[in-house]
């Protein structure tokens, strides 16, 4: 069991001050009164995104029109972008591109793993993976003959278990959504790798929460979602990423004429780009697209070890102080006590998880929920500050200590949840 | 042949005076000292585009944070904004929704058709279909044993001579995007019907130029572009519809969680929702979809009729004042003289139509170029006039007169032409 020194007792306003990562704040747009602790789901607004987004709309787009696309650099967007998420996923140029949606992304990565291991028809993921990664690779076997998709947490314990010589992907998400757990990325490639199967990683929970190695941990392919801890906006386009060594193999079915080798020539046959290009698909949304490239201009100046430093302190504190203020109301953690061994949220289980969750949100705090009964803190270390994790944890003392989730008003599910 | 009365003779003036379509040009921002005639590229941005892009970033997104998704109506973006392009194409209700590329729900469409044709391993088009649903429709016969594409203009003259009982769909630009000739929506899909095959309809040059028929029609798919002759932006997400006689059978592979039947219950199983949400897929990109439900905003009030009637007239004042302007200079129309068989566009063919297209883009009159002879010019009845028409012309002929695009500057290409 890990342990560590109670961070309880700790001067939030101290811990602040020898923040290297506070002046980042200041970049965020976040309204009045809220302590927003759901980056993990939805980041903010900075002022260099809504920048992007109006000037795209107003000057790109209203007094450009078709123009922009070669003036204004719309056409090269989608690599663009990908060279400025490479850094912070680990990976050397040319692996990286933003296009569709993790969901879109997903298909295309899971469909090029399968053809590169053509004798092997199995895929092999976790029952707690997002739903969205189950779904894809249920939408893939159904159309492979023999094709399979086997459920650690299903039908078996453990992913290890599942991984055999007709396994062709291992589909891992790098930090579980609703626990906050955090996968062995060099470990568990390392023993797809062995098996002779390729390794998929789903970096939506943690590309922009901690330092993630692609390259260095020798991953296949991976995707991951913009508008959680990257902040760029609701919706952003998705990010995929292929190995190098596997460009010269690439095929996937998404054969749109954003990935032709040669687009503005409009032949009749499919030749598929060189590299990562390949897995564009049509044309992306411009303006979601241009809120992105202003959100991740935010990132250049990041150093990635200041971040997870900061990030592992406030998860820490924030469970330090639940354990120390809220002992009383029966709160369970899913998030690992191990700093290694977790993501950059906290997730409490609590029987009436919904209704405490709107309160809290009435309160001024956001979090989100997660069925059944799941109250799920995101701790994103460029705006959140120690003073909010110990503003947060009094208002849900509070809300606890008065029973404040009976109150009706919070018991209706509203659409999205 | 059909022959009409020339326009040539016509004031141009008189012509906008009785125009009861000239008020909605209010609406849009149009730069200044352009004439924009490649609306069917990328439409303009209107004031209400404009406006919803602002409110959704500003106060959405940079206010309303995670809550916005259902505060601001966020969730059901995509069904409604099928709900608003719906009248536009002649569907009823809960047959479109908007999401992913135009390339992306070729895939969806093809798959979909497929599976409701399971002996049946062939895709008809045409050749000279907008490359995409060509790629698209190669990525989708590649993974099923033994299908086929077979194309009218390579592997026979038309259409109707390759939909045999081998055919499982036909796949049919409504309007072709090179030459704006328009297909026959009622006797294409009966005939594609008749020997037992679909019939998919690709609007991307037709939602928004003419009124179209699908249900009236009996297509069984369609796709379509929102921004071209939509206006709703620049790459906003595309529509799609699948007729309700299908919808208990739909089946296809991008089987993502917005298309969940409980998306929200994050259950391990796919489970399609009813309907055209099944083909839903992920996440949308909210500030682009902001746009485009501004933008079809402004087309509650159109009359479709009437928007057709001035296409015709617009398409026919410019060919025929070309006829009478620009006589010397070799053009030659690839569009149709029969307004039935036309979209709204005209495209001329010319030995230097590239350098001439860019010195008239130079000159304010923005068309497009498209390879390899060809100058395409674009009328929106929205915001074109006939003044517009007329002064396109005259700029046309001094482009030609002096030979403008013989100056080197026009020769180089751009990334996107």
């Amino acid at each position: 069991m890990h342990t560590t020194t109670s961070m309880a007792r700790l001067d939030p306003a101290s811990l602040d001050a020898a923040d290297p990562l506070a002046p980042y704040r200041e970049r965020f747009l976040l309204p009045e009164g809220v302590i927003y602790l759901d980056g993990n789901s939805l980041g903010p607004a900075s002022h260099a995104a809504l920048d992007a987004v109006d000037q795209a709309a107003q000057s790109e787009w209203a007094q450009g029109l078709i123009r922009s696309w070669n003036t204004a650099g719309w056409f090269d967007m989608p690599m663009a972008a990908g060279r400025l998420i490479a850094r912070l996923v680990g990976a050397a140029d040319g692996q990286v591109a933003v296009c569709d949606s993790v969901t879109i992304n997903l298909y295309k990565v899971l469909q090029a793993a399968m053809a590169l291991r053509p004798g092997r028809r199995t895929i092999v993921a976790e029952a707690s993976s997002f739903p969205t990664d189950l779904y894809i690779a249920q939408g893939v076997v159904a159309n492979i003959q023999g094709a399979r998709l086997r459920l650690a947490g299903r039908d078996a314990e453990t992913l290890e278990e599942l991984i055999d010589e007709d396994t062709a992907v291992v589909l891992v998400n790098h930090v579980d959504y609703r626990s906050g757990a955090l996968r062995d990325m060099v470990g568990l490639t390392a023993k797809a790798h062995a098996a002779g199967a390729l390794a998929i990683w789903d970096l939506c929970h943690s590309a922009g929460a901690l330092a993630v190695e692609l390259d260095a941990c020798e991953a296949d392919f991976a995707v991951g979602c913009t508008y959680k801890y990257l902040n760029c906006g609701p919706g952003a386009p998705a990010f995929v990423y292929a190995a190098a060594r596997h460009h010269a193999q690439l095929r996937q079915p998404l054969s749109g004429w954003w990935g032709h080798a040669r687009p503005f020539e409009f032949e009749t046959d499919y030749a598929p780009a060189t590299g990562i290009k390949a897995f564009l698909t049509g044309t992306p949304p411009v303006l979601s697209l241009r809120a992105l490239m202003g959100a991740l201009a935010d990132w250049n100046d990041v150093d990635m070890d200041q971040l997870r430093e900061k990030s592992v302190r406030l998860t820490q504190y924030f469970m330090d102080l639940v354990e120390d203020r809220c002992a009383a109301h029966g709160l369970v953690s899913i998030t690992p006590r191990d700093p290694g061994a977790r993501g950059s949220q906290v997730s409490l289980r609590f029987e009436h998880a919904y209704p405490a969750m709107q309160a809290l949100i009435a309160k001024g705090l956001i979090g989100d929920f997660r069925a059944p009964d799941v109250m799920r803190f995101g701790f994103t270390p460029l705006y959140i500050s120690f003073s909010d994790v110990a503003r947060a944890v009094e208002i849900l003392k509070e809300v606890l200590d008065t029973e404040l989730w009976r109150d009706e008003a919070y018991a209706a599910k509203a659409a999205v949840t």
